[in-house]
């Protein structure tokens, strides 16, 4: 604990989710190094209001009508520019943290980035915003990644290899993969995670997602990028280098590490809060490919991030509208990558697209999911 | 390769060696990026002759009568020391590397250290002699845990953990351990290596060496150490951080690839000569505790390492000889451990010692051991 510095404030977009609630546990565990400046969250106002009460922020966004505390009513992007905002987390999902990202990142905030649409939609337009450095990954994958590179130059990563638990059916014969339900998608073999993740962790689009990240955080072509699934879920991923020499990061699969991670980086904080490595269940891990048969997300994410421009985004919207439509039991669990595919295979591609071109081309991945699904029900 | 820079020029003591071949099959790889100066061989003059003919050193150590070639003859302290060189490689075997590796430092020169009896009966005299990044290891192990380290801070380290492959008798029945014949022991699954060290690596004594090296190299309290049997020998050893994180390093069970971190270091070199993970066989890993009714030669090391002071280098000659007597079959392989037992219990322990006392130990070792060989036998 550096007791002599002042505190970091901390602007938290996303606190009722998973991450969100996450971040607050660790921001708890060091009362006198970090500062809640800002919150925001969108649905879950019971929640909000009670975080209010608990860390007096300044700031806090929400919908709908006043909730009580003495606190300024601010936008996202009014809290991720504030002057006294030190480190934004963007913990929101979809494609809301977006606009407070980039925003943030032009105001010269350190952006802790939870939310994988972000540089999964806009990943060009964000990465020529930031400054290295200014963009902190808190997926698992990716600060496993950034770990692996403390002290290493970037120039001589020869491969990353980003690890997958595999979900809960990854072992389920194929025939069965129709008669999913929401309740056996949502229940992850050790990740805990909010329900759009959670979905995303089982068709495996999720780690589509995470490689176009890797992309655009690491500079690495899709060549250079693999995925290898892991199912104990204890190493991270790994970076090879030049030389022959691969790193992982390992840890117990708990998002409390990598949160803490980027908001004390580059300090790493005892916290005895947080869990330690079983050794005892170190002792068998396995790796495999993907069967791309068995996750056709994984490719459908794969082909979109190596085609680029406003493919992804396409896909992204594709997938949430799905994923909904999945979880309100609308479709089969099956039906998820062939809404996808559909989508994809309706797109206009635009190579390197402005904010807008990418708006419209989540527009048209909506409808062309929707649409899709009517033809399929 | 840095063609602008003048090239580094290195001493070799113990040339003709595993490790020293295999360092000279690095410099092979980069004649413009290293020069040899100096070459150091003992017994091996066959060998050591074409390795002079080949590299043309100005300085060359060897016994016995003259070989040819056009460079002087030089004491191993006196090219440990020598203006020109700028990296001296100590490779030689038991405490031949001592007095050159103390000589070295004291030169201000920077050291990749082989030899593990250096750090193993002197660690706090030669720690004391060394600044911060001037000792180089070359062991994979205390590689593997440099180079996790590599952007970290010594002083969040929470534990490392050593793998061990557990040598060739990691499923053999107990009653067979006493029939193992030299040939047998010689046969590593995983490494290869020189005589004694595959030995050391057959009754795990030499993991208990190099957790008195970690001690001494890291500034680690044996607490801190933890010893993993990993017998794919893929993971070289793993650091974990108060945080929570743990990072392994991971390669090809091949020394020149930690050899080349120590001589290029910072940088990583891309070496097509190198292999590389075979992302195949990477596919299931194996951890377990060490078994030490199997390995009493690891509980003595661990218990001579603890105890410190004068202990370890009665254990190192003493395991010294009974290596050497188990090699020409004057000892059962069982037998290792109770010579090595039978010296340190003999023994007066001293807990600062000089280097006088050390070598005093080293006397003593071996004489306690030769003399529980004639008993045993």
């Amino acid at each position: 604990m550096k007791n002599s510095e002042k505190p970091t404030n901390l602007a938290l977009l996303g606190s009722t989710g998973s991450i969100g609630q996450q971040a607050l546990e660790v921001v708890a565990s060091f009362p006198e190094r970090f500062r809640v400046l800002a919150l925001a969250a969108g649905r879950n106002r019971d929640l909000l209001a009670r975080q209010v009460a608990r860390w007096q922020p300044e700031m806090v966004s929400f919908e709908g009508p006043n909730l009580p505390g003495a606190f300024r009513r601010a936008s996202l992007e009014e809290m991720a520019t504030h002057p006294a905002v030190d480190l934004v987390i963007v913990a929101t999902s979809g494609k809301a943290g977006l606009s407070p990202t980039l925003a943030a990142l032009r105001a010269g905030k350190r952006v802790a980035l939870a939310n994988k649409e972000v540089l999964v939609v806009a990943g060009e337009i964000v990465m020529g915003e930031a400054r290295p450095g200014q963009l902190l990954p808190i997926d698992s994958e990716h600060s496993a990644i950034w770990q692996c590179l403390a002290g290493e130059e970037r120039e001589k990563i020869a491969r990353l290899v980003l690890t997958a638990s595999g979900g809960p059916f990854l072992r389920l014969p194929l025939e069965e993969l129709g008669r999913i339900t929401p309740e056996e998608a949502l229940a992850h073999p050790t990740w805990r995670m909010g329900k759009k993740v959670s979905i995303d962790a089982a068709t495996l689009m999720n780690k589509g997602f995470e490689a176009i990240e890797a992309h655009w955080l690491f500079g690495i072509p899709y060549e250079k990028l693999k995925v290898l699934v892991h199912p104990q879920s204890l190493v991270h991923s790994l970076v090879e280098f030049v030389d022959g020499s691969v790193k992982a990061q390992i840890g117990p699969a708990d998002m409390r590490l990598p949160i803490q991670y980027a908001l004390a980086y580059p300090e790493r904080l005892e916290n005895h809060h947080l869990p330690r490595l079983d050794w005892k269940r170190f002792s068998s891990l396995t790796f495999e490919p993907p069967d791309f048969e068995r996750f056709p997300c994984l490719k459908l994410a794969l082909e979109a991030g190596r085609e680029g421009g406003t493919l992804p985004a396409v896909l992204s919207a594709a997938d949430e509208v799905a994923v909904e439509l999945f979880l309100s039991r609308r479709i089969s669990f099956a039906a998820i990558p062939r809404l996808a595919e559909k989508a994809m295979e309706g797109h206009r591609h635009i190579p390197h697209p402005s904010l807008e071109q990418i708006l419209e081309a989540d527009r048209s991945g909506r409808e062309k999911a929707l649409e899709a699904a009517s033809c399929t029900s």
